[in-house]
Order: C-alpha cells, then sequence, then structure tokens
C-alpha cells in the first residue's frame, strides 16, 4: 500500500515565503510517499497582470523548487505542486513534480485556463503526464483544476497508464464533485483533488474556493474527503495495482472494449 | 418545452407480441414529443444462441417496425426503442429511430458490447448518430446502455450537435448512476436512460435489471427518477436551448476551450 497525502490548504495571496513555512509546518508530522498540494499553492490564484505574478512566479531553481527538492529528498516522497512557472518570459500556470533522487522537477502546464487565468497565463504546451515510479511501483497522471471538466484528460492520463491522477485545484464551483467519482469509474484509476479554500479579492471581485479535497477509489468512492473549509493533510492507503487491470468480467475490459475509430470527432481541430 | 417520455419496461424474454402490446398500453395515454424506450424493448434481453434471437430480430418493415412506425405517426412523436436487428444475415444490438413522416427508421447499432452480448451480436459499424429534428427545433444523440462507461460516447454526439442523449438500456450495474450526470454535466446536454426492470435466467444464470430509468437536465440534476421496480412512463419537460450555450462566464466555453491537439492518445488504435 502506498501512503497519500492530499493536502488542502489556503494560500496567503502573494505571499510566497508564509506560504512556504505553513505548508513544511503542514507537512512536518505527515509520513507519505506521495504529497499533492493545490494549484498555485505558493502564490495564491487571483492574478490579472504580469507585473504582480511576476516576482512569484518559478523556474527550475528558483526558491519554491529547492524548498520543495529539499522536502522530496527528506521525506522520501513524490511532492506534487501547483505553481506559478515563467519560461522564456511567459507565464504557465503548473505543476512541479518533485521526486527524491531527480534533481530536475518534471512540469505540466495547465492545457484549459480558467476564467482570468488568461490574463496572465499562456496555454499549456506539455502534454499529460505520466510519471512511472519504480521505487513505489506507481504510476502519477497530473492535471489541473478546470481540466477536470474534458474527460479527455484523464482518458489521455489513464490510457497513458496513469494509476492514481492527481489534480491539483482551486476550484470555486461545486459541479466537479459530482464528476470526479465519474472519472475514477470511466477510467478505473484513484484520483486525488487537493483543493483550496478561502477567498481572494482582486479589483473588487472576491472569489470562494471550496474546499471539499477528495481522494476517490477506482468505484468513484470517497476514500478520504475533507470540508469545505480548513487546511488538513487528507491521508490515504492506496493499492494501485488493481487499476492496471481493466476487466471487470470475464467478457469485458474498459480499454479493450474501446473503439478508437469511432472516436474521431473527439480529435478533430474545428 | 419539448415533452419527453422516457419508459421503464420489463419485457417478456421471447414474447414480441406480448411486449408491444404492453408498450401500446403504457404509450395509450401519453402525449409526448419524443418517447424512449429501453434496450432490446421488443424482445428481452438474455440470449446467448442466434437460433434462439432470430425469429425476435427486426430489420425495416418488420413486425415491430410497422408497430412503432404507426405509432409515432399517430402520436405524432419521435420514438427512440432499442430492438435486435438482423442485416445480411448478422444480428446487431440496435437501435430504432422512427420519425412521423419519415417511413425508413434510422438505425444506430451498439458500438461496445456487454458480457455475452458478442455470442450472437456483431459489434455496432455504424456511427454515433445525432437526429435533427426542424419541427421540434431538436437534437437527439442516440447510445446504449454499456455504451456509458465510454466518455467518448456522448462526447462525439455532443460534439456533433446533440442536446438529449438518448440511452436505451438493459443495466445490470449500479456504477452508471454516478456517471451518467456527470455525462450531462461534461457536454451541457440532456440525458435520458430508459432502463428496465426485472430479471431473466437463461442456461442457469439470472440477470437483474436495475430500473431507476431517470433524466438528468444539462447540471446532473435528475428531472424525472423512477424506482428500481415498476413499469412506468416518466415524463419530463426539456428546453434544449440552452444547451446549445456551451459558455459559463464570460471567457469560458467548454467547447471552443478544448484542445483536440493534446488528445491524440483517444482516436490512436492500440
Amino acid at each position: 500500500m502506498i501512503r497519500l497525502a492530499t493536502v488542502q490548504f489556503t494560500p496567503r495571496l502573494g505571499e510566497r515565503e508564509a506560504n512556504l513555512e505553513a505548508i513544511q509546518k503542514l507537512l512536518d508530522p505527515v509520513e507519505a510517499e506521495v504529497v499533492i498540494l493545490p494549484e498555485l499553492c505558493t502564490s495564491g490564484y487571483f492574478f490579472v497582470t504580469r507585473e504582480v505574478l511576476a516576482p512569484l512566479a518559478e523556474a527550475p531553481g528558483g526558491v519554491a523548487c529547492v524548498f520543495f527538492q529539499r522536502l522530496a529528498e527528506a521525506k522520501r516522497a513524490i511532492i506534487v505542486a501547483g505553481m506559478p512557472e515563467v519560461a522564456d518570459g511567459l507565464f504557465y500556470n503548473s505543476v512541479f513534480v518533485f521526486r527524491p533522487g531527480v534533481p530536475e522537477p518534471l512540469i505540466y502546464r495547465k492545457a484549459h485556463l480558467f476564467y482570468k487565468e488568461r490574463f496572465v497565463f499562456e496555454p499549456g504546451d506539455t502534454a499529460f503526464p505520466v510519471i512511472r515510479d519504480e521505487r513505489l511501483d506507481l504510476s502519477i497522471g497530473i492535471m489541473l483544476c478546470y481540466d477536470w471538466r474534458f474527460p479527455e484528460v484523464s482518458r489521455v492520463l489513464a490510457l497513458d497508464g496513469a494509476e492514481l491522477i492527481a489534480c491539483p485545484s482551486n476550484l470555486v464551483t461545486d459541479a466537479w464533485r459530482k464528476v470526479m467519482p465519474a472519472r475514477a469509474i470511466e477510467n478505473k484509476v484513484y484520483v486525488a483533488v487537493a483543493n483550496r479554500c478561502g477567498t481572494e479579492t482582486r479589483c473588487g471581485e472576491t472569489l470562494l474556493f471550496k474546499g471539499c479535497s477528495a481522494v476517490y477509489d477506482s468505484y468513484g468512492e470517497p476514500v478520504a474527503l475533507a470540508g469545505a473549509d480548513g487546511d488538513r493533510v487528507l491521508l490515504a492507503e492506496i493499492d494501485p495495482r488493481p487499476c492496471r487491470d481493466k476487466r471487470f468480467n470475464e467478457f469485458n475490459d474498459i480499454f479493450a472494449d474501446r473503439r478508437p475509430e469511432l472516436y474521431g470527432a473527439i480529435c478533430r481541430k474545428r
């Protein structure tokens, strides 16, 4: 069994040092092989100008990257953290994955931008990554928040071998709570949503983040569940091995039964 | 508003005449523009040899086709009915769609075969059809039962313009009840599941059909819902027009936001 820590955390907008300290404190007592933090967990969420975002944006070797890599080494844990990224002068809403013994983080850049994110972030240009960890015998797929709306994302991750889908989030709606269990069932995988709570106000507009972080098993049942409020670490033990076998009776296999020749409309540009 | 009748019905295995009579009786008092009946509603479900199935299989001009076309004309209603089909000596688990004023039914052949269906049926070779009805100003997408497990099916239907997805079913599991609301939300469409109840026994094996037929609105909320048992007609009034606008704020549109160039794995044969 693999110990999974899914962190519900309320960052302070624009205060990276304070956020890293708070994350350190939350994770100090935690023993886990995989840690999942929310989207933009070092910076807060609501940015509408690049000037305000820029000092908080990360690149490999940056303040938060160094912090998380050290934490990954100290805990011997994979750490999945949402952070703003800067690369070649462009900004992305990204997930960084830190692995013990692997100095360079893997980066996923959010493919589907929500609401005013487009004011500051570029649409992601990375594929949807699946990280294979031989030590844990686990494959983790990465998506971000609004990606939940697109069944294509978790499908691509599962087809590429993901047994656990990690979804750092800053969710401001509730509809995802009806859909994430379906993502687990339709792909026969675990799904972990690390969401944030609290509010942020910018230019007179206030966003309320909805918490309710959850880990769903491959039947769509919550094996760990947080409330709408409060920072906390959800602990769950998961066994990814049954997720590799997509059969559910002696005749049906939900992947072998697929008919990709009939799905062309999904991959067609309009 | 369009009046939709979703029929939960328990056919008698192998008794086409009795089933057509029972359907006639159920629908006699119903006024609706669209009627959706379960999978294999004229024949029952559990066939393991083609010899037993053959006398019940339909083709345009067959007994049940004539019955349903007359009913469609009399009620001025579109009728969506699951039936076994025979064509060129091969059998399909099909949906026939009968329209007033259109003598030839449209046929969808089930793409994803469940359990022992492969003993008698060929895998479907039709596309997933969307029927545009100008009189009702409505587009109906057709899928069948186990197709629910594949997010690709409802996605293709919605991308092709479906505002209502009709899903005749003979469901023997419960997982679909967590997933069908997600199909409605992720595509912003209505979903109507016409399921059957009762049991069937063949070669010492008994299947229990789970009822709970439902119509979900585009927020995944049930606007009509049946119990696990009992034949009945669920009536719902639906307004498909809002389903055409896939925006949900001034920046996001769940179809325009798609990134098909990143979804290639879904359409790739393995």
